[in-house]
């Protein structure tokens, strides 16, 4: 085990209906007004729009509306939020949506407070305050509910960039099961291939050991995997929702690599080159980072790509483990290679480019060069 | 998944001489003077107790000491820890030592800062505030430095009794693996057990599901075994009393139960009767009951030995799963039996009778009658 600090003060509440508690628990925080964030329709097709306005009035918590975030959220959209909230003297931000949603939202809480531009903040300079952030989740996948980053696109320099600061973990974040059983298949099969991601950057690019992170990890990976299954079959089984939900949430709050030490997130920073020049779903671009890295890195680590093979997939080997995950990737119709999402070969030197800038960022650069993520993403084709 | 709340906002820094920046930290926090709360000479004798002194001394915080704290702490001790912190107008607490050393501060942290007499509050008066309480562990076992749990004794009436509150999670607990160098083989195997003990009283209690908590039970109780192992070989391992202190840790921070729905605590309940009467470590109380309790209780939940049996044991069926527990517990010269420490079996009704009062305080007293318990604690004969 290496040296670690683990702080995480979000406070879940898990279970039906739990939407509707949102304006009494503002409103015994103190908040006066909010910033109320969304995405497109959905939340208002499925009524969910209603039942917050109702609980907030309700509560006599006052708010005003930032609809419209979108998959990928923007930074120009982000800016709109930040200029609307610091207009409407808003005490604390409420985003009610996916990862997308609460990303932008964990962002436009730093913005208000601050008279910098908030892209400061993605490229390098530290946050040191931001605004309350309250969530109700309705996609589980990026574990924004239970963690302090957001990630945010530039979409004039084509950056998919990250904020990480413990000021923008949560509050409070409420998740319902009920709200993701309209998740159709696709976004529900990103969002599992989203939480698998998060859990195995540190399983394979750490050090050695310890035993007990990998069978936490093992066990995510399981119980996503298996809930998957379910949820294909009957998309409103409220079990299988809930423990995907409460599995993709533990895949991202800290827990899987408190001690594990050093590691590096290689598949995230190839990907978000990915969504930030085609726009394509953050779990589609994974689906097809991961067996590429994965065919390029194995034999930097083979007893942990066996063990993978093994514990997941009950292989024997590290390739077929590789292969067994790409299948199951297939299998779930995710992408698994840059022409299933019409990204030309041609591209790859445009992409490993992009990626090349984060991964200096990320100071993982004298390794992921351009050259070796052109070589990785070669393996995509 | 049934209906959860998570919340756990105590901050680990978990390494290596992590003791030496205490000062620091309470003067960062705006503390003055602190209660510094230990047990009895073993912390003198390792330095941590100069170590400690000096980061205080260095940060400039004020303290005043509580030494003298005993396995299965007091209440008379705790209460003159209340008068001291109140006479010495301290404004947190400092416990430096193993769980019963955090039980009692986090008592005194109640005590301070009301009039009314600290015992209330252990026999069901909800705490409504206390002072801040900060950690330093040096023994792996309760989890109580991650939770909000106190546990006394009060001799005069022969009651193990808790409070459970989110006003006493500690604000910082500081892990540092090679403090639990010295803990002799027997209160290493007590802390072992206690930590599998958390985990199973949940594990076996609460209704069918979810896989993920199972799972996360299991990687807990195969990750204390294995590390346990290694411990009785090389005490002074790091790694394995590294992970071997974490996993007892998340054993009780929340984690395992979120989700499972209504369980109890009958192996717990029986012990603190057990330790109540006779004084003796609460891990032996344990190795004592929980055999005793799982043949007693098996049938009611045949699947989950079963699972039990074959994810820690490799074998097939349930009472085969018990009977290697019961096994290991005697292999890591844990009791397993009342006589093991001189409790004869006569006084097994004045035992059941002492467990009951604390069953109908912890709300199953309709299962756990005098009567079952007694039946229970014959197995342990």
């Amino acid at each position: 085990m290496f040296d670690f600090e683990f702080y995480n003060p979000t406070r879940i509440v898990f279970g039906r209906g739990k939407e509707n508690i949102i304006g009494g628990e503002l409103q015994k925080a103190g908040h006066r007004k909010v910033l109320f964030v969304y995405g497109r329709d959905s939340i208002k097709k499925t009524g969910l729009y209603v039942r917050v306005r109702q609980s907030l009035e309700g509560a006599g918590v006052g708010f005003v509306e930032l609809g419209g975030v979108v998959s990928n959220p923007v930074l120009s959209h982000a800016r709109q939020g930040i200029e609307l909230g610091k207009q409407e003297q808003v005490d604390a931000v409420l985003a009610v949506g996916g990862g997308s949603v609460l990303d932008e939202a964990k962002a436009i809480a730093v913005g208000i407070i601050t008279d910098d531009d908030i892209w400061q903040y993605f490229t390098g300079r530290e946050v040191t305050a931001a605004l309350p952030v309250f969530t109700i989740l309705t996609l589980a996948a990026t574990g924004s509910e239970m963690n302090g980053n957001s990630v945010v696109t530039n979409e004039e320099t084509k950056q998919k960039y990250n904020i990480s600061s413990p000021y923008v973990y949560p509050r409070l974040s409420i998740l319902n099961p009920e709200l993701t059983f309209t998740v159709p298949p696709d976004y529900t099969a990103y969002g599992a291939i989203d939480a698998i991601a998060h859990v195995i950057e540190a399983y394979f690019t750490k050090k050695k050991g310890p035993h007990l992170q990998d069978l936490l990890v093992e066990a995510i990976i399981r119980t996503i995997m298996m809930t998957h299954r379910t949820i294909t079959k009957e998309p409103e089984n409220y079990e299988a929702r809930a423990e995907f939900m409460w599995a993709a949430t533990l895949a991202l709050n800290g827990l899987t690599p408190a001690g594990v030490g050093v590691y590096t997130f290689p598949n995230h920073m190839i990907e978000h080159a990915l969504s930030a020049l085609y726009n394509i779903p953050h779990g589609a671009g994974l689906s097809i980072v991961i067996p590429a890295w994965m065919k390029w890195y194995h034999e930097r680590k083979p007893e942990q790509f066996e063990r993978f093979a093994q514990k997941i997939f009950k292989k024997n080997k590290g390739e077929e483990g590789i292969d067994a995950l790409e299948r199951w990737f297939a299998c779930i119709n995710a992408p698994t290679k840059l022409q299933d999402v019409d990204i030309p070969a041609t591209d790859i030197n445009i992409i490993a480019k992009n990626a090349e800038d984060l991964s200096i960022l990320w100071g993982i650069g004298d390794v992921y060069t351009k050259k070796t993520i052109s070589e990785i993403l070669r393996l995509a084709t």
